[in-house]
């Protein structure tokens, strides 16, 4: 019974301390029906009144463990009818997903799960969901940053509530998860891919940790004090640095005098955030130190995402990469940086030609495949390409060079995307995911208008 | 070849980063005999002219593992004379020391050893001390400190420079710094107790470390990039918590107004720095927790060493604790604060009495066992006292105990010490150590003075 009170102290603790769920909140759990998370919905439920929320469910069947996965998904079903709480499933096929957009499964399945919980989440003003990540996850994540050599930022861990998501158990170990779940009588599954120490979070765990444990058998608490303090410190300067910026804006950028006299700690995250705000990819320290070069001694770097930076006349500018560019698509037209205009036809089913349907004209896509998200953009390093019909996926390079288009003409292709997940290129068309089929509700015909100079038009 | 010329690029990195040896320095390097403090004597040795610098060494025989410690003297002695470099060597009786002070042995050497190269350098007005620390112990210091629960300053391992002290080899790993010594045919001695893993270090290191090699074989590295962003964040933070300190201080302590305004990272380390000021003894976050917790409500919490904080009328105090001081040691007077004086007058050699020697009186003690560090103070918990003449090592609460002095007069008895090692006790008279002998040069007779309400002098 101890136990018990202690987890239950621990959580109303945490819950009070972040304001994590305050009266009147509908929260949705994640719940894979490992240990962590049926403590966690079980406890919510068990405490709904006193604390006057609502909570309901969600679960995501990835598809990756076969039968596995449909034996987790029927003992949530199971879970949820006992407790009397609503349930959301969703099946989603994350190998076929990761495949197409070239993320890891891990990634993948992490990125759909979350999409898959804001997407329910929307539907209730001020709700916030709650994810089972516990003490112990925090200590896992922790040393595998420590291992990256993150910063306070990554080694401070897991934040316990982050935009409306939030994370009750932060303070609970594992252990005590497990030991909930005996004391309530709750069965739980376990991953078996959990103990495979190919996934470095799995070596982590079963490697690291418990070496730990015998230096103090309650690590978890010590790196969740260490996680706090650095916590807080990276707050701190986040906020100086932005300050910072505030003050060193000016037309165009940040004056480098201005950025130059705060003190490191201000500065390279002054830096980082200047740098990301102008669209690069994400930076090492190497490439927060080539910045704060420049502000000393002006010149120029280069940047991941295909971006630059460049002082000049004591100005710290990010300038547009050459024709690069990445900015919403908005209907019925988006109108991109170098002067050109995407415009965008919809064709209802009954109206779509036979050649659109056949995938002749390259400038047709799937009107249910753009969604709130897709980005008109150029190309990038590293992007991958499945044309439709072909089969494959390929790296946009190795495509380009074989439809010999000049490399100088390139960058100036205009690219619909969903994330990583492009949808059509100009010249190349559709994507297989894309592209339009029997089963097409609607068609999108794109048309792209050149307004630059005479100003004339050119559809293509 | 390659090995070695990374070795040299990275120190020569180091030293030109942190501006470690500047022309003209004298440096006074420290060498167990290892494989780092070989690599790092033979390489300062190898780039004096170039660097412009004098090298010394120092070894420091611990007498800890007989025939082996001898063994690494006359390595280290060998290995001086062939590079043609003065060695100072000390023989210390650290197990006697560290039973004397109740420290731990490796706490003990490591003070005994400091305190060693600290008198040498004296000598040499500029001078630093360069120790062998490598980039692999400061990943080891780090992993230590993750497991007490520790914040970013001891989450950024070993400083590079700290005082006078350098750190050449902080870049670099061990396994550089013994490729290096096979590269030039320097042989080095093993400590066999580094395979001892009931030391907590050496438990990191081989059964912690090694498993991070498998995440990333150059998890040093991305410790020590790790180490490098917090030590800036700390610096930067510290230096904000001092100009808050300013800013809050007022005629007796600090404006809780001012500090409860101040972002919790910078509060912390304010009110750390605060208490310690104070006097307090180590603050874990809890304490540091209670005393945030004073400034926003207000009220008194105690602190270690003793030690309280209080919150009145807006303002945050440390009262002294109730007759509890320590005051550096003065020739020939000592103002103590409760008003009394302490006299300290010599006796030389040729003029002691028998009686003295004979330690009849417990007010005479050794003069040379007097430093310049030697404090004058009240007990603390957890001292420990060796009577002259007894042959015995106490804890000073059982001492007093069997000495029938009431509790009430206890807190009021002036110790003369060095650091935990305690000299001379009023009413109980000098240590083993301090006592007067038939070698002594110089005697100190110790006499107390009531100075406070009718002035009346009371010699002891």
């Amino acid at each position: 019974m101890a136990a018990k009170e202690t987890m239950t102290a621990k959580v109303m603790r945490t819950l009070r301390q972040y304001q994590m769920l305050p009266p009147k909140t509908a929260v949705l759990v994640g719940v894979s029906g490992g240990a962590d998370s049926t403590a966690l919905l079980h406890w919510l439920a068990l405490h709904a009144q006193q604390l006057d929320i609502s909570v309901a469910a969600a679960h995501v069947n990835h598809e990756l463990r076969g039968a596995e996965a449909d034996s987790d998904e029927a003992f949530v079903r199971d879970l949820c009818a006992k407790l009397g709480i609503p349930l959301h499933i969703l099946h989603a096929d994350v190998r076929g997903e990761a495949q197409k957009t070239g993320e890891g499964l891990e990634e993948c399945g992490r990125r759909l799960r979350y999409a898959f919980f804001y997407k329910i989440c929307r539907q209730y003003a001020g709700s916030r969901i709650a994810t089972a990540h516990t003490l112990s996850d925090n200590a896992e994540t922790m040393l595998l940053n420590l291992a990256r050599g993150a910063g306070a930022k990554g080694l401070a861990g897991i934040p316990p509530v982050r935009e409306n998501v939030v994370r009750p158990l932060i303070s609970v170990t594992r252990a005590e998860t497990e030991q909930y779940c005996r004391e309530h009588g709750l069965l739980y599954h376990t991953d078996r891919t959990n103990a495979d120490v190919r996934y470095m979070r799995n070596w982590v765990r079963l490697k690291i940790v418990p070496q730990f444990h015998r230096i103090d058998p309650n690590f978890e608490e010590a790196a969740g004090r260490a996680a706090c303090a650095l916590r807080e410190d990276d707050e701190c300067l986040r906020e100086l640095a932005q300050q910072a910026l505030r003050t060193a804006e000016c037309l165009g950028g940040w004056r480098a005098g201005v950025l130059a006299q705060q003190p490191a700690a201000v500065r390279m995250r002054a830096l980082y955030s200047a740098a990301r705000s102008a669209g690069t990819g994400r930076l090492s320290r190497q490439h927060l130190q080539m910045l704060d070069h420049l502000l000393a001694k002006g010149g120029g770097c280069t940047l991941p995402g295909g971006c630059s930076a460049r002082v000049e006349r004591g100005i710290l500018l990010f300038p547009e990469p050459a024709e690069g560019y990445a900015v919403p698509l908005q209907m019925p037209q988006t109108s991109l940086p170098n002067g050109r205009i995407l415009c965008i036809q919809t064709i209802p089913k009954e109206k779509i030609p036979k050649e659109i349907r056949k995938c002749v004209f390259s400038n047709c896509l799937d009107y249910d495949t753009i969604t709130s998200d897709t980005m008109v953009r150029s190309r990038r390093a590293g992007d991958s390409f499945s044309p439709a019909g072909r089969g494959v996926t390929k790296s946009l390079k190795k495509l380009l060079n074989e439809k010999k288009i000049p490399p100088s003409l390139r960058q100036g292709l205009v690219i619909l995307s969903n994330g990583q997940n492009i949808l059509w290129i100009e010249g190349c068309g559709p994507s297989e995911q894309a592209k339009v089929t029997p089963r097409t509700r609607c068609a999108a015909v794109v048309t792209i208008k050149e307004c630059i100079g005479n100003g004339k038009s050119d559809a293509r």
